[in-house]
């Protein structure tokens, strides 16, 4: 069969070339005669795509010498436990803005490890509509952090400016939308993300914590959950999960040689726009839940006037060879997941059946 | 290049067959038109791969229903810290049996989060060279469990006869013997095995666990790291690895093609005695640091007159397409890890690239 328009909200498609390399070299890598899942973590090959890796998120991302880049297992799942393990201190309280389930998720795991309080929600009749403003922000400045999620995949909305924090360290799952254009990593206490979307595949979570942080957190936890143990060993203080840095590698290794960063905001800018111009231009059919200024860029979501017209709308996007593109169990809807490596053809095709749906009801 | 003969400790060789699967699969799995690495975990196909893989552990090691299988990320050694998390309640202590580096550091990691104590160690001039005597086990008749080692890939020693531990839980790290061969697992309260040996890739950890001690466990850990939030969602609570099952998958089904794990004892032991007869035959020339009744049936470990000769060893059989024969570098000598997936075939070209090379020297 052909390849499908994978609309995925994650796992989701990855660069036919990276995936295509990862074919060819799968039981030979480079003329070595094994896999690079056979290879020692602490061998030659390995260590070169290891390094790459590390280098290739560094440059893409313009990471800073202020922050360490670790690979960690676990997903963003278990980093919202080992971020509170590592940073809330004795008497310590973190602040977590609320803008949809995963940061809800983020701040329950927390309240198991420590004092934590919710400095905003956007929570309105069970949905989240929008991203808060700065001036709703109540931010301790106590605080050992600010976590946020810079995109909800559920619920279609992203940061577009990340809030002033002033001295307290600001900490963003970006599990859905990073590198999706250039940010000032700077700005930043944590970057975390699961690699399942922009990245690569599952199984590796890509965690850049600003070396303080590092240096000044818990010790009486244990070991393996320590970013430190981690930092000092260059993410190879256990065997890394080999395969998953290695398809990281190919899947950066395209986004370099794609432009990078600012290449991929034009992109993905102009996927995004396709779609709400499709919907804004049907208001009597398409609806987005989400305010236009909160819109994502990753998580496009709308609805049609009943659920069994968007029943019938998946169906028959499937038909055509859309796949994916059923709204979370939790909201309903449609959702096109149009990250980093959804292609513009691909947009291009759901416009058009968005246009002949409506026509044929 | 042709494929090597591939004797490495971890990740190790894998079954050929399950790689080409994996190969041929790689952008279009079953007609589906994406990648494994690129479905929903919630969608239909992954799911199909998901039960597969747990039904093949259930199947392969005869697992009870007495028993829960989970497939969870972070390799053994996230282990060595969730299971006194999950067990060790407030007031209780843990035996460990110290066998070799391994167990060593699960103990280090047990005594971060709780009360461990040494229930023996065989520790000899900083080696390891025996699995202890049941009479040698000074074991606490009220501890929340003891835990062994079932395997030293470093000194290359194993248990043959599994500790009588009374109605404490025996708790076993099998991350580098575990489907060698058929085992009671009903004897045990945790087994956890890192796949990257005869599962399959790294990342992803295989835990089966006694239904008691899930029920038990402690609820004042984070979500993440309770048996129970697993258990409860049959591992997918949060994504898992996909690829990292999917592949597990194909190496179990290899496994059962090829007869089970009965078919597989008389491979593996087929192959063990080949190499230790090769040894002891020459004890002039090779010889092993390792009590007989200790010998591991995956990691055959022996010294050469001189660490000069050992490196001439290493380097000579490259030549022939062995790799991997180099000692863990905490112990020196020659390690030939013979794994599952290790074929007969490069047992007879080590034993013959043995007698010829002492021969020359």
């Amino acid at each position: 069969m052909a390849r499908v328009m994978n609309f995925n909200a994650g796992p989701a498609a990855l660069p036919l070339a990276a995936l295509e390399r990862a074919q060819r070299e799968l039981v030979d890598l480079e003329g070595t005669g094994m896999s690079v899942i056979e290879h020692s973590h602490r061998g030659k090959a390995y260590d070169a795509v290891h390094k790459q890796a590390l280098s290739l998120v560094r440059e893409l991302l313009a990471v800073p010498d202020s922050h360490e880049i670790l690979l960690l297992q676990g997903g963003a799942s278990q980093q919202f436990a080992w971020i509170p393990m590592n940073l809330l201190g004795e008497g310590k309280s973190a602040d977590y803005v609320i803008t949809g389930s995963w940061s809800k998720k983020a701040f329950s795991e927390a309240k198991n490890v420590g004092q934590a309080r919710a400095a905003a929600t956007t929570e309105k009749d069970g949905k989240f509509p929008r991203i808060p403003a700065q001036s709703e922000l109540e931010l301790d400045s106590k605080a050992a952090y600010v976590h946020i999620t810079s995109n909800n995949t559920i619920a279609g909305t992203q940061w577009h400016e990340f809030p002033d924090t002033g001295s307290v360290p600001l900490v963003a799952d970006m599990s859905s939308d990073i590198m999706w254009k250039p940010i000032d990593v700077s700005k930043f206490g944590i970057i975390y993300a699961g690699a399942q979307k922009n990245l690569g595949p599952r199984g590796i979570a890509v965690v850049i914590v600003r070396k303080d942080l590092i240096e000044g957190g818990r010790k009486d936890i244990p070991k393996i959950f320590q970013y430190r143990t981690h930092a000092d060993k260059q993410s190879l203080y256990h065997t890394p999960p080999t395969f998953s840095v290695y398809l990281l590698r190919n899947v950066l290794d395209v986004v370099k040689q794609g432009g990078g960063l600012a290449a991929m905001e034009k992109h993905n800018r102009q996927k995004a726009e396709l779609l709400y111009k499709a919907i804004d231009g049907r208001p009597d059919f398409y609806r987005s839940p989400v305010d236009k200024a909160s819109r994502s860029m990753m998580n496009v979501v709308f609805n049609l006037p009943t659920p069994e017209l968007e029943a019938e709308f998946v169906a028959e996007a499937q038909k055509k060879g859309m796949v994916g593109l059923k709204g979370h169990r939790s909201v309903g809807g449609i959702r096109a997941s149009i990250y980093n490596a959804a292609q513009l053809s691909w947009i291009d095709a759901l416009v058009e059946f968005m246009n002949d749906f409506k026509k044929g009801s």
